[in-house]
């Protein structure tokens, strides 16, 4: 897997520098440098008890639609799987308390970071793979997905529990406040109107619908990720997004910005 | 906690906006109603079997600061506990995989969204409580502390893993491509010089330690929430934190801006 991310990285660093307006000679250079280096994190296998069998992503995004409306982003999609897993595994699925990651909801206690749906999604991730490399992989191709799939796409069948609504979005990035905020902007609605409920149980399903499916592929030895990891990094010399100019404006710093204080 | 809580959710939210400049009449009456929406969320019990026993948090902080340069943010402040728990309490703690939760590093695979170290205190805060209320408000806490106060404070007994650092910086945000880039500004690092992952190490231990303060608190029945819960909604009228300019600038939407689109 190493050799394929070591090209994949290479390929989305220069899609990457190729679309950010940045490209620069030095910028270059450093980025290289920083790839070279990234792709020394030490990936490892580790021991979970947490089996895991293949399921019916649609299955799974029902449950976790409607496991919304108590239990919020993270604990719905922990929800979708645990509650088929405690049924057709048993065993450790019994014992970890769904409830136990509502915390996560809204970017973290409303704080608007991370999306809930994804720190519910990694969590299962890595208690059902059993190496760093793979765990990492999903969480990085579900930040991808995430960011760059017009969402919500998925309808529950029947009646929806709160409101119909009319918009997909593309968030641009991982981040609740932003992913919801632009949501918001163009179905026209405040956080606390049903319809932003609905679209945030909408968007939980098709977040567990996707893990579902790199679970399945996993289980049956075919899983491959679809980006590099850490292309952030070697992109932009920090831990990063793609959407820089969202919150910089034109002022995006070069990316050995800080490697080059001290020299 | 009900009670206290609503009372604090006013207090919060007027040294917000006494702070932000947004002091708008529209905009409180419209931060009044959210307010009173956001107060309407359901907390409950659940059942958890992840017991906890009060620990020694320098003991905790120093786990998880060795662990850091092997598992990274989330999984070293998961570890602070679990090893420790695993010897104490036994059960469940044998179970759960420590590096189940490395995916959350450097704020979800270098996504630089929220800091990991959070994702890890969070996820141990859910484990050892089993309401819904104390694991969110013991996140909020931890939010607010992780974003006004000048970080890393801790110092490894002994010779550092890394290096030495000579900066403490305050965050004003749980998001850690924010966070770790006031630090490397600061200090004059670069994302993969020694000096920043000894800075993010100590940043865990920290991080560790206050989680530690809290659980015992719980332990002794005396944890109390120093926040008020969904501040960010009541304030902003969406999933937020309290550095609104960092990213807008000047132009900052009113809290109300989306709920009046439909009128």
């Amino acid at each position: 897997m190493e050799e394929k991310m070591n090209c994949e990285l290479e390929v989305s660093r220069r899609n990457f520098l190729s679309t950010s307006g940045k490209i620069l000679a030095g910028t270059a250079i450093a980025s290289t440098v920083l790839a070279s280096q990234a792709d020394k994190a030490h990936a490892y296998g580790y021991e979970t008890g947490f089996a895991y069998t293949k399921l019916n992503p649609e299955e799974v995004a029902n449950i976790t639609y409607h496991n919304y409306f108590k239990r919020w982003c993270a604990s719905s999609v922990i929800a979708g799987f645990s509650e088929l897993l405690q049924k057709k595994v048993g065993g450790l699925w019994k014992t970890f308390p769904i409830d136990g990651m509502r915390w996560a909801h809204g970017g973290m206690a409303g704080w608007g970071a991370l999306c809930g749906t994804l720190t519910g999604a990694g969590t299962i991730c890595g208690l059902c793979t059993n190496d760093t490399d793979v765990a990492e992989a999903m969480a990085n191709d579900l930040a991808f997905y995430y960011s760059y799939t017009e969402l919500p796409s998925y309808t529950p069948p029947g009646k929806p529990e709160k409101a119909e609504i009319h918009h997909m979005t593309m968030a641009g990035t991982p981040v609740c406040h932003i992913s919801v905020g632009r949501w918001m902007r163009a179905e026209g609605s405040a956080f606390l109107d049903p319809e932003r409920a609905e679209r945030c149980a909408r968007l939980a399903a098709n977040i567990a619908m996707e893990t579902c499916h790199m679970l399945n592929d996993h289980a049956d030895g075919k899983f491959k990720p679809k980006h590099a990891l850490l292309f952030n990094v070697a992109a932009n010399g920090i831990t990063s997004q793609n959407n820089c100019m969202d919150c910089h404006g034109q002022h995006v710093p070069a990316p050995d910005t800080y490697a080059t204080l001290k020299k």
